[in-house]
């Protein structure tokens, strides 16, 4: 069922209301639950959103940099935009996500975010590099990673390999996604979509083992009219990694809707053992 | 010849001395300059250097964004870091540089950035990608890639094949870089070489057209003993981009010292035309 865009849960999820000390009020969002807080793609795609709505924004997203200092806990979460720089194609903006530190009673930085809007101007463009291959969407068959993981369920994803079995554990890992139900994109459900990718740990060690996103980085690729033409189709995720270096493993994906480039995205992340 | 470390440009370029008001003081470097300001590498490593002297830092770079938010002038650079989170295992730090605008007459952003500091422990680790091939430094000539631009002199940089007339203009760039004179690499260096890999919007287009990073994102592999036994050796890197659309394209790059990948970097950079 395609559900309005008012009652979607995303967009439930990334709503904002401003304090009264001109701070924005977001609520973690159970129905986009992981296993010990928000999943991270729904605090980035909120961060986003609180700078998408500030009246003096220029230009559309470029780069976005989302560092997840703590683990957010069920509850208020407010949201402190800063616009440092404007130039004329660029601003440059900051934003802190704080909560209640339960142990101290005091307000703490949970998530730090780096953005950049930019305006596009119709020069000179070109692709670099191509989409990979992969089945029709319509031939794949949409799994839930895991049992029990409350955001699993607001994505469809279909892989075009189970990347458990995959005879090079270092190969990209394949994969559509959409929101479900089915959501025209915008630029925060690109920014979730970034963090929906498939670990590519679990398929070095053939195990699911304990992970956290550090630090997300994304560029988006496109403007909000080649977004807009974009709709609800699903997206292609293609993700990698570089390197597991005691603790920490980075990861990048490029994320296509049909031949178009439209974002590209990277990670570390830390891994218990 | 090999210059005392104290001596380097490099070192003299970062040196920060403390104000009254706890920020730290830069000087923009000539020996480093670009075409319109500092070389963007040595502002990013000033503002790594400024969080490495903190007393309180807890473990080695892990992943670091900067957004290059104005063109820096010559003259005094006011720097403010700030560590608003400790974890176990992860600090986050943001820090601002700042200018007094000669129009305004007020301090203002130039550069922002996202640190994230951790400690790496000794469990299980991997590669996944693996070093491109190259001739050995030794059999490669040490070109300028242009005259006239001072930061340029402070590089040795031995392209393994001219960028400009590379068959395919999308492939990786690939060319060998150390500090000229050779100093014993550390973070700050490492973070700087970042940004000097060549911008594959020149092979592109077989021509030099304006351009301006606009945020660099590190993600470092490696801890401080691994750096330290990289001494002065030449590095590899690798870099290629994705995309040039209306304006900005990105570029990508893996920096390789041997077999071993120690650092994957990303830009979003502008472009005039």
């Amino acid at each position: 069922m395609m559900s309005t865009s008012a009652s979607h849960p995303f967009d439930d999820a990334i709503t904002l209301t401003l304090d009264d000390d001109g701070a924005w009020r977001a609520h973690a969002a159970k129905a986009y639950w992981n296993m010990v807080g928000p999943f991270g793609g729904i605090s980035a795609a909120t961060a986003l959103h609180a700078v998408m709505i500030q009246p003096n924004r220029q230009g559309e997203p470029l780069a976005m940099t989302v560092n997840y200092a703590a683990p957010i806990a069920a509850g208020p979460i407010r949201i402190k935009p800063q616009l440092l720089r404007t130039n004329r194609t660029t601003q440059h903006w900051w934003l802190q996500m704080l909560q209640t530190d339960s142990n101290t009673g005091r307000e703490a930085s949970v998530l730090l975010a780096q953005l950049v809007t930019g305006v596009r101007r119709p020069v000179w463009s070109a692709p670099a590099l191509q989409a990979p291959g992969a089945p029709a969407v319509d031939t794949l068959v949409s799994r839930k990673p895991r049992q029990g993981i409350e955001w699993f369920e607001r994505y469809d994803i279909r892989f075009v390999d189970n990347p458990f079995k995959a005879a090079d554990p270092d190969a990209p890992v394949l994969a559509y996604v959409r929101d479900d139900p089915p959501r025209a994109l915008d630029f925060p459900s690109l920014a979730a979509i970034c963090d929906t990718f498939f670990p590519s740990i679990f398929a070095k060690r053939r195990e699911v083992v304990p992970i956290a996103t550090v630090s997300m980085n994304i560029y988006f690729h496109l403007n909000a009219a080649e977004l807009a033409a974009i709709g609800a189709a699903h997206l292609l995720g293609s993700t990698r990694s570089s390197v597991y270096h005691e603790g920490f493993f980075d990861a990048e994906a490029q994320v296509w809707s049909g031949p178009r480039l439209i974002a590209t995205t990277q990670q570390v992340v830390w891994y218990k053992q």
